[in-house]
């Protein structure tokens, strides 16, 4: 616990925190932001600019790199957008009417599986949708759902075992020398005892805990189902009691994969009657209720997840039957350059949830979708939430899909080619400073910039604040160079980008000069520069 | 499990259900809705009307008394609240600035404050506020705070206790025969003996599952998380191995709420030396996480908890130093007649969660209150959501407080005399039909009518649809008067009646009308006439 807490302070970087503020919404948060320059109060945000007042009162423009951590795709009040939302309140749109006909939220779905359809070929299979309020919330509908899915698949294998047994007590079967060596039972025991032993070890498998896969890095939400599926320790660990675990397996190392699923995988016993002797059968028992996995991970450093993996993926997780869910919460939206990062890389998924840009940067909106042949019904009778699937958001859905959409999907060749220029200004700063920047990675308008660590840095200032590395050089970017940009969350040398497609070449040159700055600070080692005037 | 859900079907009533729709969104639920003829598209809302279109285009109002579920005591797209809407986008507000500077949500912060100040006394210690989106993660962000709360406490405990044992153990204390009899060691335990079995229970203690109360009837959200606190088997049995589960207490029967605690609770077992001696100390342990219930139960039919109960529940919580979060989500926000239904009993949380109204009835805004004495600042470093704490959703909120606040509070005054007369009408109703109608609870505008249970009906329509009776009763009160309410999800006897306050006396008449055909329908038993027409 303490552990985990003293974890994540150097992962999110607070450890340096020592401001305690009057604020009653999280005034240890503001306290530590005003300790690395990043307690600014934006009042307007247009475009890829936010806007702070000086102390003359004046608007001083900051370009937003942190995209509202993926929320703003098409920027902050986009007009189309704030046009399309202003005419849904004077035309009086029944925001609250849960518990009728919400045709909209059928079109989002539709709109979606078209996308779907386009992206994994024609022969997809529809995909029914589960409107939620949050990327968390979508998470943990399509954990509900998949669930709900094992327990009614493990009843019916169950049940179908069951009545094997209870045929073959009924026939009076014998038992031979394998059946009863298989199960450990002492030599002669006849088919009742059989039957007795088969009972019991079927109730343990079903009655074991659901399993979930995910991977190192992922986050998936900080929901209490949620969190327990995100790897960084700090954010899951002090509340592993509340809820189901989950395996953590590494990024590309399908090996590890399998030995997990060899490890956890299960069976449920059944006989069959041979010329009157009871012979075992070994049915596959659901025991995994799903993996979970970013296509590309945010919080865990923007890391695309290969082509080979996620074939490896798809292998492994059709032969336990296991559900596949991709959390497009982030890299969704076409924020890749694609509307889904999955379909990049051939990965199919059961599940997908999304949320961020689909509220368009004013709404609360997020999905789930799964695919037709593993939806339950009975799931809409278990679940719902009075804020979702509610006119407005479904609305500004709609308009956000269809500006994506538009001119046969400009928004997803702007990510692409944005997003390349952009990558590119970043290799180039690989090369010209190969002892300053470690990595760059990601796709479309989903990129991360990854310094070398400095936890041995000659620079007192450096080594001191490893732990707020990426906080630091955000606090000076902002403060030298007006340009707001974080590290992923859980791995602090690396910033992250996720601007809008309407990035210009001057917010690129502005950001550029600034990333040089750095740069050249960190090869002179001259850390005080990093941080906050006092 | 099977069990489970065909009680769900019974209790939400959706056993009829049997059009499957080609809707990608929830195409179940809409061809149940259909088979009671509230499969209704509204176009429209404003104040406590809905409208939905005729065959001719022509828009037909609706009396609203669903209300959104609770979200709704401002009226549909209230012109102050849409036009401050309006204003913010035309504005350009920064809804998406998340780590910086958010003032606005300190002053909801601020202003939640002062109202909690003046229901609860001015003594009423400050809480901190956590913001969500939904009433789910509300009561989420609170489980979570009150589980990191808890394990630090435990953690402190348990250091205390083992430094005590420690203690012992380096002084070389001798060991009487009380603490060997008490810890069933054989007689002539020694020290170590002594110290290694404490360690072991400790242990054992540390790492038990926390605890949960909630009571019979509660309705706390869907989430993975919250819906183990919802009591509605048919919405928790399906996911109870996905989290940590909780004890279910009985309303207002403050005996076994004691027999439960006395029954769950637990001590960390420590020791002091006394002249030489080691002598046991015992010490309770953190087992409790939380005791949550709403004031005013809403799905569970409309049931106010009793004065003498909430004493009992703070008394017995006390001492066990289990906190309890006041779960206002739906019976907050003035619907009460108070801004929150528990100052009305006494009811002080440590914990509050706040949803619906809150935002206006168009933002999606909730907040978690925690006492600052239980705060715990970690919090701040664990949780956080991408869409909480938006610039557009607390101004909305801000709005929305002002306006309740506004007039010395003539909301709250409102949702007493409005709520008032429309119980005159239900009381009114009982009187003239006994044979009917059941039952009349609630306050302000939280209001529940229970029929009589119809599953013994002398009408075979009614015999084999009392688990879908209040749906039917919705469906007929839509179809012939133009009235729009539900059946409470887990108690379908009872219609909910949650309006603005803006109600008028023209409204409540034409509720009155439709509800006493009803009640003539119901005395005739003359069941068919409740059903669709063919």
């Amino acid at each position: 616990m303490t552990r985990a807490l003293g974890r994540l302070r150097s992962v999110r970087g607070m450890n340096g925190a020592s401001v305690e503020t009057n604020d009653l919404a999280e005034p240890y948060l503001l306290g530590w932001l005003a300790s690395v320059g990043l307690d600014v109060e934006y009042v307007r945000g247009e475009g890829n600019t936010l806007y702070y007042r000086d102390s003359e009162g004046r608007e001083i423009p900051v370009v937003d790199y942190a995209g509202g951590y993926g929320s703003l795709m098409l920027g902050h009040n986009h007009p189309e957008i704030n046009a399309h939302a202003k005419s849904l309140l004077d035309g009086g749109i029944p925001v609250h009417a849960q518990f009728s006909r919400h045709p909209y939220a059928n079109e989002v779905a539709q709109a979606l599986n078209a996308i779907l359809r386009r992206e994994l070929g024609d022969d997809a299979e529809e995909y029914s949708a589960i409107f939620a309020n949050t990327g968390a919330e979508a998470v943990e509908a399509a954990v509900k759902h998949a669930e709900l899915d094992r327990r009614m698949r493990m009843d019916e294998a169950y049940a179908a075992a069951s009545a094997q047994v209870s045929a073959a007590q009924a026939a009076g079967a014998g038992v031979g020398a394998a059946v009863v060596e298989a199960l450990g039972l002492p030599a002669g025991a006849g088919i009742e005892v059989v039957a007795d032993e088969i009972t019991r070890r079927n109730d343990a498998v079903r009655q074991r805990t659901p399993l979930f896969l995910s991977l190192e890095g992922g986050f998936h939400g900080k929901l209490v189902g949620s969190v327990q599926l995100t790897h960084n320790e700090g954010y899951r660990a002090p509340f592993a009691a509340l809820a189901a675990q989950a395996r953590f397996v590494p990024r590309d190392r399908p090996e590890v994969l399998k030995e997990v699923v060899e490890a956890e995988r299960a069976e449920l016993l059944g006989l069959a009657v041979e010329d009157g002797t009871a012979v075992l059968v070994r049915h596959a028992a659901p025991v995994f209720c799903a993996f979970v996995l970013e296509p590309i991970q945010g919080e865990g450093g923007i890391r695309v997840i290969g082509r080979e993996f996620a074939e490896e993926i798809q292998r492994v997780c059709a032969a336990v039957d296991c559900p596949v869910i991709v959390d497009e919460v982030q890299s969704g939206m076409g924020r890749s350059g694609s509307f889904f990062a999955s379909s990049r890389v051939g990965l199919r998924g059961d599940y997908y949830a999304l949320a961020k840009s689909l509220g368009g940067g004013i709404a609360k909106a997020s999905v789930m979708l799964v695919r037709r042949s593993r939806y339950r019904r009975e799931f809409e009778l278990v679940h719902s939430s009075t804020f979702a699937k509610d006119a407005f958001s479904c609305h500004i859905a709609l308009k956000v899909l269809e500006l994506m959409e538009a001119d046969g999907g400009r928004v997803y060749r702007l990510a692409a080619e944005r997003g390349q220029a952009l990558k590119d200004v970043f290799e180039t700063l690989r090369t010209d400073f190969p002892d300053v920047v470690e990595d760059v990675r990601g796709e479309g308008l989903m990129l991360g910039l990854e310094f070398r660590d400095q936890t041995q840095s000659a620079s007192q200032a450096l080594r001191e604040n490893a732990g707020t590395f990426g906080y630091l050089v955000a606090g000076y970017l902002l403060r030298e160079h007006r340009v707001r940009t974080f590290p992923t969350a859980s791995a602090v040398h690396t910033l992250r980008f996720e601007p809008s497609v309407y990035l210009t070449d001057e917010e690129i040159a502005q950001l550029e000069t600034g990333l040089r700055d750095v740069c050249a600070i960190l090869r002179a080692q001259d850390g005080e520069r990093l941080l906050l005037p006092a």
